[in-house]
Parts: structure tokens; C-alpha cells; sequence
């Protein structure tokens, strides 16, 4: 399959001596990469929200550590090490919740702590590894999740699980973009994701690079737009997967989740075997992040809706595994996902 | 019950020699009366959406026919019915597909053709009676709507069906201003509605200017907020009900039905019996008015979302009488609707 042709975006880009990261608050209007001369830069991008994405924040990490690593290469002595340190704190300061970014500097740590003399060559292996390994997955589970979706289908997705969130391909979107080069996904819909318009802003914007036809919905079409059988597949991302098979997913996964089994169309969660936590039994044992007020209150800053208003502004929504005909990871298909199903494929919690 | 109370909005003001329309394009946070002192200006304000909602425009198009009345009083002759006839043109082609404001329009012809001598007074009798009888049938199935909610229960409504919308207090937001003043309803929330964001803009403005608590979600959060136990009723207004009870309202209250009924959570549909078709027999047979993409692609004519995406912006969805417990219309309640409930109310189509 003819994939690269529909995967021609990099968020993060290595040059040797700099690491370059496509500027996401800028999209979709100015396509600008800041440049990054140390893992200072980095954790700063990191952190101003430049890279977003967990996959896309690791790898931009790793690439962080390798710039300190050349600082330090061209310095001396224990001040060197030192510094070092220094350098992977700040780099785990920058998103502190980030799961990803923390398992990317494990990593790093780790073959680091194992190095000779050629540690910085083998910190930059290290690097590139996290990087490919990524896309190689995205590949694949966007091979193992096309396989499931017939021909002639259109499918609705959510949020943003695309190039910009990994090293490239994408989660949820690498299994649309490989129904799209197989020739299986014939209509591709985006729901615009309120209150942050990731759907709106970014996706649609991927898709449109990518050359596949995108159409974009308000979050509250979904329901109708599945009526009407446009779409036989929603297909999504999660940031966590439960031991039972429940996902926890950007808010408004639920509400499409539910319409769909309601019309008869299937759902299809896709996200690396990471996201899987066999140590949370069950989807009611997630604590669901509450964000501001502000971003359903304000725009830009100014605020759009009356004073004395309140917002109630979860950032996840949990679908239950009931709810789901397949779960995709690079480890495999779980497909009416349940507990002894899920253990099969990602073994006890 | 003291509905006086949460009831002190009213978007339509007669003055005796001009009609004050509060600017709901500049809501909520400027607070101000057009002033409109002759026909024409009443009909560039409807068709400027100064004034929105199927019954004020119907009212506010009677008082313009008052203020042409006003007119020719002054004048002499033929001439002076003329240019009553000229008017009424004007007024009739400001939003040519609202159908309240032919049928206000036909109700002052009606009273004109009978008139004698005092034709002046039986015209300004019959706008104020237009008015008045639409207050009087909210407050009614206000009261009829709140009736079947049980004390402590907590509500959510999408878009705007309040007292912005018709002479005061409301359909769908009558009942829930009925079900606060009873002390059935503690909590309100309200979905924003895009793509217009009639919920984040006017809903909540309402409910506050009225004292009533008010927390606003972004559509998508519907699922998951059902799913905490919050609400226990969707309660929605409507913009054609047929005659099996299958409802059309504004885009998002199929999918937040659907969530519903999922739920355990009880629907509402709450409309003036002028909403009621029973010469539709299904929701199939009703067109989806669709709406220019632009109003997901660009925000206050700036494009926000990258050029080449398509989007589908369908103004309304129908919600099928199976997800509705109960419709409320001035002519009484409709529970489990179906065409033969419907045809006890209602009459034959």
C-alpha cells in the first residue's frame, strides 16, 4: 500500500544540530517551524503547547536530551554530567502530567546509564529509535485497523490523532489515512471538537495536506450525519485504555459513541499499547480532568458569554467497552473489547 | 407560583407611537432597544435579526402593522390603504420562510376586513392580543411542563427557546423558569448550540438576567454530563412536530435524545400548537434546511479553518417520537407521543 502518499507531515523534525517542531497554535493559517538550539528551547516549546500530542511530546523530548548531550560532549568533566541532569529536569518540568514524555526520558536514561564512550552516538540512536518506532506502529495499526472497515465506507472521527500528535501517520487518523490509500474509506468527517476546535483546526487541516477529501460537522451533527448513513465506521483515539476494555477520550467521544451504536455504526478506538492500563479495571476508576471555565466562557481572552455564568468543562469522556467493536493497538485487534478479551492480548493487570 | 419573578425579559416594548426591539445581535453584553417608528423599520429589524424566534417575529410584525395604521390614520383616502397594503408587503417579505409572521400577518388582515370606523383601535387590539396570548400560553405550558418533573431534579436545554424568542418567558425555557419557581428544577444546564452558540450567547444571558443558576457545557459534554446523574430531563422546544409526534429542532437535540434515552434521562418537547404540522405524517417527509458551510469555516467573516475542507451544516435534526416522553403545547400534553395520542389532541391531519 501506497501509504507515504498520504503521510507527508512531520511535527518534529531532526537537523543534526537542532531540532525543528512545527508550530501547532499557528495552524492552519502560517506553517512555521521554531528552531530548537538546546533542550531549554525544547522544554520550552513543549511547554507553550508548540508540539502537542503524548507520542509527539516523547519523541520531542528524546531529541531534547540529545541537544544537551551535545553540549555536553563539547564541555569537560563532572560540571559536564552536571549539566546534563539539569537539562533532563527541565525537559520533565515542561508538561508534568504528560505520561509520554516521561517514558521517552526513562528510555534515554536508560541506555544512557549503560553507554561507554560512545554515549552521545548512542543517545542519538536512542532518539531516532523512539521516532521510528512510533511511526512504524501508527503504520501498522493503521494497516490492522483498515482492514476492518469494507469498502465504500465513510468514516467520522474526533479530536486530532493524526501526523501532528505523533512522529507521523497518526493514531486514529493512520487507520483513515490506510483505509484512504486501500481504497476502503470513500468520505471522511471531522467533528469540529468544542471547545478547543481540534477537528476544526487541525485535522481537517492534516487531511487537506495529505490531499483526502475532509468534510467538517458541529460536534451536535454527529447524530444526525450517522441518519442520513453516511458513515459506517467512527474511528478514534484514547488517552487511556481501562483492563475492561473502556477508553477515555476527548470529550464528545461518548455522545458520538452512543449515536452510533444507535444507527447501527461501529466504533473503533486506535492508540498505541502505552495508552493501555490493565492496572484500572474499569473506565469508572478514571478521574476525569477538569479544565477552565474560561475556554467554553471567553475566546482570545475576551469573554463571550454573560457574567455570572458557570461552565462545566470536562476534557474526557469515558465510552464504555460495551459500546466498542474494536479495540486497535500495534499489539493487535481486541475486538468486542471485555476483560478476559483485553488480558488475552495485553496479558494480567 | 410566583413566575413574575423569573420572568423580566421581554424583547418586544409597543410604546403607543413606536415599538422598542432589544438588539439580540448585540446580546449579551449590550442591552439595547431598536427603536422602530414606522413599518419599514419594523421590517428591517426582522429581516436584520434585531428580532429572532418563530413568535416574536409574528408579534413584532403585528405592532409594524400598527405603526403603518398609525400612518395612514394621518393620511387621506385611497392613498392611505395603499400604502397600508404596500407595508404589509414590506413587513411579509422580511423573513419570507418564517411562518408566525404570515400567520400574524393573515390574524390583523382578518380584524382589518371586519373593522368599521374604529379600525385603528380593533388593529392595535389585535397585536396586543397576539402578544398576550402568546405570553399567556407559555406561562400555561410552563405550568403544564413542570408538572411532570419531580421536585430535585436538574435540566438541560439546547439553543434558545426563551423569552427572547416570543412575547416573554418561553417555551422550552417557560417550563424551565415554571420548574425553578416551583422548586422542582435545581439544576439548569444549557449546551451551547453551534454553530450560532444561541445557548452560549442568549440562554444563559437570560437565565441570568432572571436569577436563575446556569451552567453551560459544550455540546459534546451532553453523554457524559447525563451520565454523572446531573439531569433528569432534556427539554427542548421545536420547529415542526408531525403527526406521529416525530419532532425538528435545531441541529444537536437528536444527539443529546439519543444520549437521553441511553441515559434514562426523560425528553421534553415543548412548542405552541402553530408548531404542530398534522398534514406531515413523519419526520422523514420534513426537508433539513442547510446552511451556509461558512458558519463552521470562518468566524465574524475570517476563515478559521484551512481552505480546501468542506463542511455539512444542517440547521435542524428531527428527533423521532420513540425518544420522546412528552410534547407540551398550550392545547395540552401528549405523552409517549404517537399518531394516534397525537390525533386526541390534535385532531385528524
Amino acid at each position: 500500500m501506497d501509504f507515504d502518499r498520504y503521510d507527508r507531515i512531520r511535527p518534529i523534525r531532526w537537523q543534526g544540530d537542532r531540532l525543528s517542531l512545527l508550530d501547532q497554535r499557528k495552524l492552519p493559517f502560517v506553517t512555521e517551524y521554531v528552531q530548537c538550539h538546546d533542550a531549554d528551547a525544547v522544554a520550552a516549546a513543549i511547554h507553550a503547547l508548540v508540539v502537542r500530542g503524548a507520542p509527539a511530546i516523547g519523541i520531542a523530548a528524546a531529541w531534547g536530551a540529545v541537544l544537551a548531550g551535545q553540549r555536553v560532549a563539547a564541555a569537560d568533566g563532572a560540571q559536564a554530567l552536571a549539566k546534563l541532569a539539569r537539562d533532563f529536569e527541565h525537559l520533565q518540568a515542561a508538561r508534568p502530567t504528560a505520561v509520554n514524555l516521561m517514558w521517552a526520558l526513562a528510555r534515554v536514561r536508560r541506555v544512557l546509564a549503560a553507554a561507554g564512550a560512545d554515549w552521545l552516538a548512542v543517545l542519538e540512536c536512542e532518539a531516532a529509535a523512539i521516532e521510528t518506532e512510533d511511526l512504524a506502529a501508527n503504520r501498522y495499526m493503521g494497516a490492522l485497523g483498515a482492514a476492518l472497515i469494507a469498502p465504500g465506507s465513510g468514516v467520522l472521527t474526533h479530536c486530532n490523532t493524526g501526523s501532528l500528535a505523533t512522529a507521523g501517520f497518526g493514531t486514529a487518523l493512520g487507520v483513515i489515512r490506510a483505509g484512504v490509500a486501500e481504497g476502503r474509506i470513500e468520505r471522511v468527517y471531522a467533528s469540529e471538537t468544542r471547545p478547543w476546535l481540534q477537528g476544526a483546526r487541525l485535522t481537517v487541516w492534516e487531511l487537506v495536506q495529505d490531499g483526502i477529501a475532509a468534510t467538517l460537522i458541529a460536534d451536535g451533527a454527529a447524530a444526525h450525519l450517522m441518519k442520513t448513513g453516511a458513515v459506517q465506521w467512527l474511528v478514534v483515539g484514547a488517552d487511556r485504555i481501562c483492563a475492561n476494555g473502556d477508553a477515555a477520550n476527548k470529550i464528545g467521544t461518548y455522545s458520538h459513541a452512543i449515536a452510533a451504536r444507535h444507527h447501527g455504526v461501529k466504533v473503533m478506538v486506535v492508540a498505541p499499547s502505552s495508552t493501555v492500563d490493565m492496572a484500572t479495571a474499569h473506565g469508572d476508576d478514571i478521574e476525569i480532568e477538569m479544565r477552565d471555565p474560561d475556554e467554553l466562557l471567553a475566546m482570545g481572552g475576551v469573554r463571550t458569554v454573560a457574567d455570572g455564568v458557570q461552565a462545566w468543562n470536562p476534557v474526557f469522556d469515558v465510552t464504555p467497552a460495551g459500546l466498542i467493536d474494536a479495540i486497535v493497538t500495534e499489539r493487535g485487534v481486541v475486538e468486542r473489547p471485555d476483560t478476559s478479551r483485553m488480558a488475552g492480548v495485553f496479558g494480567a493487570g
